[in-house]
């Protein structure tokens, strides 16, 4: 499926689902080592006396595994390409968490001063096995038809 | 300086800079093969022929540092938790960016039904070493005055 969509094949209400992803206590630690090192994302003891009240795994890893499914489920042809949006965390990933994505074409803007180029705005909801929203974010995407250069 | 600031002690206006980061060619292509496996940020050649026109950093990967020096210079007592916000990425991170967060506090809501707690809206700039801003994220971060249980 990768690499197989362009500009002339999206419509709005299009829909990509994933496969899940499993999100491991030993994952969700070694990644806030890294980036995110708070007691509540690294720590499981420590993590009971914090807001989180149990290891939560950082925010943005939950963004980052996202991503990893979109690459995965949205096959845009120039590749999944976005200058950022609404970002919201309704409530934190945990371990043993099965995430996966489900990604909804909200919206197609055409550039007008670039031909062939246009704006697609998505609804990214990467959702664990009970249907519990962990993330939600609202790109706009970068889409171009067939035959026009990504890099001119 | 960590965790050494509650609600007490934050003022609209206040403003923290991290340390420099440097943003290595084979950092972003590591991150990019876990989490966002897309030629332009796994492999400099192909790369070329992109919308980017050479190696870019997943914004991602980008957020992730920018977490990274969120922890180490802005010292929240209760950790830096946040449930979103908007997030933007003017341009993409670059091989030899050498990253810095600086924090400025744009607004601090009190919480009508839970006292002693708060909203922080924080405008968190990410910037390379020409003050190029490479992310752009203003979260709502939660603060507790001293002595509130943030488990509670």
């Amino acid at each position: 499926m990768a690499g197989v969509l362009y500009l002339d094949d999206l419509t709005v209400g299009d829909r990509f689902e994933s496969e899940p992803y499993e999100m491991t206590e030993a994952a969700i630690i070694a990644f806030a080592r890294d980036y995110d090192p708070q007691p509540f994302h690294v720590d499981p003891d420590a993590a009971q006396d914090t807001f989180f009240q149990g290891l939560a795994a950082s925010g943005w890893h939950t963004a980052a595994i996202t991503m990893r499914l979109m690459v995965q489920s949205v096959p845009f042809a120039n590749g999944a390409i976005g200058a950022g949006g609404d970002l919201r965390w309704p409530e934190p990933t945990r371990p043993g968490d099965r995430l996966r994505l489900v990604t909804t074409i909200e919206d197609i803007i055409p550039n007008r001063s670039k031909p062939g180029r246009a704006r697609v705005v998505a609804l990214c909801q990467t959702l664990n096995q009970h249907d519990a929203i962990k993330q939600e974010f609202r790109p706009n995407l970068m889409a171009w038809k067939r035959g026009v250069d990504p890099a001119a």
